[in-house]
């Protein structure tokens, strides 16, 4: 029997959207003189490291467009691209609220609301999440983030911060996301999961392992297969 | 000139929804002996005064769902039909969940879209204000509410919260609201304001002065009019 959750949960950077491929674009067209694919990745690896001085306390409750921020001057520094003017870096900063989605997201989505609650959590800032949905066309019923809960994933206050939004238990709630540690952190809770391949997450060069993982309820090739699965 | 603002929060209750005629329907439908308006009215009047209690800090924070079943208890009380079963009074809270909207809301909040962010800015608390949005069809960008700035309208952070979520000013967020004190304490923020005529929030029995006040910047006569007035 298949569990039937009534809100549905996502993950956005990477599950939804593809943000290697967004900012390689992006940094391509510049034409800076540094390599898009290999900017994305140094800007990516700074992420999880920036959110967790926020999460040890060394930092105060910081969004994420601003820690993007500390994460970008130090990436265009290393790759010798300091001198940018201010108003490109802006600019190249809020790259991350123009993210495009991967081919079956939009549909996926559209298809899947038509029977659950979808919902964004995502560490991303409301604002960002806002920006991006309306220039995709993601059609959230609802945008939640760790500025909602004040807490960054994998904190326990997101996952259990969506069932009590919602006021339904844990387990009618369903993360979808293509990350095994979310999940993980989710599945702790008593959250449903569903694993979500992206195997270009990381641009064509670094294909990612997107082998099942018996923990997860679900594992689909993308959202469009996860419709499927649960009827849509 | 028109003032052209990138955001637009709208007030829901009243403004955007008739919680009058829709809790006056659904009460008269439940047969108990009690007139739908009065008992309508009766519940909605007991909603400053709990909210004031939070901002008192009589309570600490408390969801409008929860503060609605206070008042709730209270007003069956008071008409005589504290009797009625546990699960019948769960159901009656959530009737502030299914509130029907206005005639011209949908169309209204669909053409601003096209050219503004629509969010909503209520005391209603997320999970109440999604499940409304899904069952009326009104396509916000973003939900937000005083749940997320843990403080109720009008306190100042809920106004500024909203231009510091989208990174914009507060003359660049306009307020749309049906009520001149939720208008002047958005306006006392520096935000521009749009009040939207609704004569039958209270009934027909009880028509409300919808005169215009220099102080709005803007003054309709419904959504669809305010979508016509920002050229949407």
């Amino acid at each position: 029997m298949t569990a039937t959750p009534k809100i549905l949960a996502f993950d956005i950077f990477g599950t939804v959207v593809d943000w290697h491929g967004s900012i390689a674009r992006e940094v391509d067209a510049m034409q800076l003189g540094v390599g898009g694919s290999e900017f994305a990745l140094a800007w990516r690896a700074g992420y999880k490291p920036a959110m967790q001085r926020v999460r040890s306390g060394e930092l105060g409750w910081t969004g994420i467009d601003e820690l993007h921020r500390m994460i970008l001057d130090e990436v265009l520094a290393k790759f010798g691209v300091a001198h940018l003017d201010e108003a490109h870096k802006r600019h190249l900063n809020r790259v991350w609220h123009r993210l495009d989605p991967w081919p079956d997201s939009v549909e996926g989505v559209t298809r899947l609301k038509t029977r659950h609650v979808v919902c964004t959590l995502s560490n991303g800032n409301i604002g960002l999440l806002t920006d991006m949905a309306k220039r995709a066309g993601l059609p959230w019923d609802c945008i939640l983030s760790a500025e909602v809960f004040r807490a960054y994933k994998p904190d326990p206050q997101t996952y259990l911060g969506v069932a009590a939004t919602f006021d339904v238990a844990p387990h009618e709630v369903m993360l979808v996301a293509a990350h095994h540690d979310d999940l993980a952190g989710a599945r702790a809770c008593g959250l449903l999961t569903a694993y979500i391949e992206r195997p270009l997450e990381f641009g064509a060069a670094q294909p990612k392992d997107v082998s099942s993982r018996p923990q997860n309820t679900l594992h689909c090739a993308s959202l469009v297969a996860l419709a499927a699965r649960l009827g849509c």
